[in-house]
């Protein structure tokens, strides 16, 4: 099942189901008037809206034609967004970016940082900046909706919680993080608002692709239209979404609707190329001694998505341009 | 205007209003149902609340009697929990007990972490606990709901985005924060569920009180019954609520319902005793060598509480006791 929010005058906007080929959807509001609704009654809604779903399919739902700038993040703010940073390929080549170590238990503990929920990103609007100075990089990752989710759960409990899987773009504002990390709590003015896929997928939609808490699939990034990403979201991914689960649940419990993080995608082999700017800019330091590529400026264009096993689009392209703004 | 939160079996309670000598609160839920929908929607719904409040002064709205073991926190989720560090003595106090030195920016840049907020405790919750190894803490703390805050307020402009005034014990576990914050990325397991004030303020409830972004009022913290701080809450917070919004505002927005807090209220003057252990404890470890307080212990009881310039308590009192769950 596919699930999406169209924007209206409402904050949380109105829950649609989309069509598996993305070419068309339905209006779900008459079963839950918001995707937060939904996962809030999630047991007695997700029967309704898989039999909503299945008339879509069959053609006898009212359905209007897909169009992604009528549409908010699933969640247009969240209870919580968490974002992990579990491929160890990133972390290292990002502290090496900015000559920090990367922490001592990088594979026994997962690093997890509480992002701001409250103003999250339409899929398809700008990401703007105020200051260009600032860095600004994309981050081109993986992500989960959870249920609730208690406190106590551990990595072998965490499967009958995720709800949903999608993409995010954690913007990240690179310039700022080293002051701001070195006051110690953690990342705030350097990570702005994150955007999101245009929808959100039950995990069964992922077939086999979903497994072990992982993704199987390949995560496709371009820039002003170049493809400088194609990486793999599975195997590499060290500490899996169920890890992360239990990581959370050691000392809390989650509301439904939060939702979690891989942290950019990231593989060991080069020629996968790069799920955001900070990792090519090491490697060209490591490879030629200094950054060559410049962090986004006005007017870049990113598109980030992930085709299904059988090739199509499973949650549609983020797709923003990237302008300045005093 | 004072607000509260009635639990009930939904997730986000019922909107009530509550007499200013805190005897007796009326429904609010024809109004609006949830304080989140009030302040989705504030300057409609203010003025209808503040009559339906001069009713149940003049004794003309139907009323029930107080009872704060049948609220909620005023919001029983957020969508953001923001936490400042604007007491630098605080700072000054935990960052010694940890070895660890007090940010070169100390006076310049505030101090902020992100907080969970999907899942808040009710003022007279229990504070439960897995692990008393885990150094359990309170930290007694002002905070402000906001409303929308656009990107790009400042401290100048910050005012009329205050909505209301609370407390809020800040719970923290002390042993897990060292490793934590050395992995780079901020507080996460180290915070658990932060607990608020039964009872939340408009600003102009504080009166003459409630000057420069700073409440002007002793915040009372008892430990089984025995008053272990009275600290004052007004001059030594360096970063006003204003200079925090301030900051926060620097790169992203904000939705309505916001809670940011000023961090443990802390002042220089020991007589005023503490709003955290951690602070005796490094008080005790200057003065003696070691520290001889223990963190909290099951069965511990906590009572957080601010009076009025009247000496009229203004939020109601954050009752908890602690307790150690496996």
């Amino acid at each position: 099942m596919k699930l999406a929010t169209l924007k209206t005058q409402r904050r949380d906007g109105q829950l649609l189901v989309v069509k598996k080929d993305l070419s068309r959807w339905t209006d779900a509001s008459q079963v839950a008037p918001t995707l937060q609704a939904a996962l809030d009654d999630w047991a007695a809604v997700e029967p309704k809206l898989r039999a909503l779903a299945a008339a879509l399919e069959a053609g006898t739902a009212p359905s209007e034609a897909y169009d992604a700038t009528r549409l908010h993040s699933p969640l247009p703010r969240a209870y919580e967004w968490i974002d992990g940073s579990a491929y160890l390929n990133h972390v290292i080549l990002v502290r090496k970016a900015r000559k920090a170590e990367p922490p001592a238990t990088l594979k026994t503990d997962p690093l997890v940082y509480q992002g701001g929920s409250g103003h999250l990103l339409a899929p398809t609007e700008d990401v703007t900046i105020r200051d260009e100075a600032w860095g600004c990089d994309f981050e081109s990752e993986v992500c989960v909706v959870l249920g609730d989710v208690p406190r106590g759960t551990t990595a072998q409990t965490a499967a009958p919680h995720v709800r949903l899987v999608l993409l995010a773009n954690d913007v990240s504002l690179r310039n700022l993080i080293p002051d701001e990390l070195a006051k110690g709590f953690g990342f705030f003015q350097s990570k702005p608002a994150t955007a999101f896929s245009p929808v959100a997928c039950t995990p069964d939609e992922l077939g086999a692709a979903w497994k072990d808490g992982r993704v199987h699939l390949r995560l496709q990034t371009k820039l002003n239209g170049e493809l400088v990403g194609d990486t793999d979201a599975g195997p590499e991914m060290h500490f899996s979404f169920f890890d992360l689960v239990g990581h959370l649940a050691k000392t809390r419990s989650y509301t439904a609707g939060t939702i979690l993080g891989s942290g950019t995608v990231s593989n060991e082999d080069r020629a996968r190329g790069i799920s955001c700017l900070a990792e090519r800019r090491m490697i060209e330091t490591i490879e030629q001694g200094a950054p060559k590529t410049p962090f986004l400026k006005d007017g870049d264009r990113l598109h980030i998505e992930m085709k299904g096993l059988d090739g199509h689009s499973l949650f549609g392209a983020i797709e923003q341009t990237v302008r300045v703004v005093r």
